[in-house]
């Protein structure tokens, strides 16, 4: 069982060792990565060794914020470090021969299976920037603008600029700090939030002209298909987030989203959903589930026919529409 | 000339009088009436008489955040305060008799052109909530849960959820205090930002699916028809804000949208720019003007008379391309 360290226990602990690689997690997010790299930047600026792990999957739009900080190929760390990661799933594929000899975990997951030696878990905050923000004050009184920096990004992207529904005061309070501290919040804004790709343009167009409504405007499925994608010349990056559209629609309780992968008869299905529509429910007739108002399920069929049989399916949830 | 006022000032003229009027400008936002419902619910908790004159242009979108507040017919207010609203050319049409009559101004625009007897003026601030939030505070002490509503709307929409380049470390550290007052964040975030209209939807997939791009994809220009309007069904809650879009596409230095208003031969258009181009000079040309990022123009012309004329007259600002 793994020791529960508080923010004070932390800092003396990192300030009493040195030699750290920092671990993010598959699939990086601008949390993971953000803070690897912000608390990498500020145990440096103390004179510590402190290095982030290549991770394979980073994208174009996060790669700058860690790129300072990678190590280099034969680097023996004396202590590891994961942050944002729950679970030893989650270790990037390279990340193998650190599966059980992690020395600390920092995460706000509380799905976390404490599979570290310790872990510093705040399962309350909205994204670990605001415990890294904590952690760099405790250690060192300040944080400098490189730091503040990446923990902007670990804030904003984890909470969409601050408008979901996991923003707590604490989060605004952190940003308020990290932009007093000298975080380019302008510049991260706009390329972060309010900068689209002529690609994200051209797919969303095509999903909107294309979304059905069902059941008195209570349903809405949005259709990705190969050809779409081809069309709009869009990529990964592109269609970032973009299940959560049909459910973001004024009057939509279950908004569904089926997505052609490699083929017009392998698909994905994402389903968001208001409480009142259990998401897991509607996706476990079709051999998939997740959690109650995001889940989803892979067919191998065309989306014709998924359509079909969601829509035969879906008259149990919706019995009066 | 208008005699300046600081915070602490303007909240000892408040304190020390009563029965007041607060206007609010013309096409009211949701700062101007969330800052109207906030200060007078924070005044009446005091004991005081205040009231927010009716504005006609009120859109569904922000009516409940003032129709506690309205002020009932005759009633004679002792001192009328506006907010929001630089010059008397913003003043609502039914808010006509109170022209030149304006107890107090408290605004955020460098462009106040110093109409009323006192002012408190921050052209520094993003929206007026903040100022409000001061000077609450410096009133009485505290902020309740039903003014942080009002502030709450009037910051976050200001800012677009604080992702706009007019956000500051203020910004989020008074957006902190008003989640710790109460403030309903998570709902309005929801409602605000997170929820759009299916004429919205529908809008919006006609406009991306209809963007021409020009000069090496340097410029957007997107188009709003009457036919459009109808098809979708859309309102014009529905297209707020909509003219950022074009100038939202990476890589586009000068985003356009041109609107039919009334007609086929009657259009507004909308010129958005990076630093690097001046939409003033853009619009200047067509009689229009504005400010260096932000322009526009009328125009008693066709759309694609208007697109040609424009695509002609850029040929001076893109040379190269």
């Amino acid at each position: 069982m793994s020791k529960m360290l508080t923010i004070t226990e932390t800092a003396a602990w990192l300030k009493a060792r040195d030699n750290y690689l920092i671990i993010t997690h598959r699939r990086p997010d601008g949390d993971t990565l953000g803070c690897a790299g912000a608390l990498a930047q500020g145990m440096r600026e103390q004179g510590k060794t402190a290095y982030v792990l290549y991770n394979p999957e980073v994208t174009p739009r996060y790669a700058r914020i860690v790129e300072d900080y990678i190590a280099p190929e034969g680097y023996k760390p004396e202590h590891t470090i994961t942050i944002d990661t729950a679970s030893h799933d989650l270790f990037p594929k390279n990340g193998g021969e650190y599966i059980g000899a992690t020395s600390l975990c920092i995460d706000h997951h509380p799905s976390n299976t404490l599979y570290a030696e310790y872990t510093l878990l705040d399962g309350a905050s909205a994204s670990n920037g605001e415990t890294i923000y904590d952690l760099l004050m405790e250690m060192y009184g300040a944080v400098s603008a490189k730091s503040a920096e990446g923990l902007y990004v670990a804030l904003s992207t984890d909470t969409g600029c601050f408008a979901f529904a996991n923003t707590t005061g604490n989060t605004l309070r952190v940003a308020s700090l990290l932009v007093e501290a000298g975080a380019p919040h302008r510049e991260l804004n706009r390329l972060l939030f309010r900068t689209r790709s002529r690609g994200r343009i051209m797919i969303e167009g095509m999903i909107y002209s294309g979304i059905g409504f069902y059941f008195g405007g209570k349903v809405a499925i949005a259709v990705i298909t190969m050809d779409m994608m081809e069309t709009a010349n869009a990529s990964e990056d592109d269609i970032d987030d973009i299940a959560s559209i049909p459910g973001s629609i004024e009057g939509v309780l279950a908004g569904i989203t089926i997505r052609e992968l490699t083929s017009s008869r392998d698909c994905k299905v994402s389903v968001r959903t208001s409480p009142t529509v259990n998401a897991h429910a509607i996706c476990l007739h079709f051999g998939g589930g997740g959690h109650p108002m995001a889940a989803g399920f892979s067919l191998l069929k065309p989306v014709d026919e998924i359509k079909e049989a969601l829509l035969e399916s879906l008259k149990d949830h919706f019995p009066n529409d």
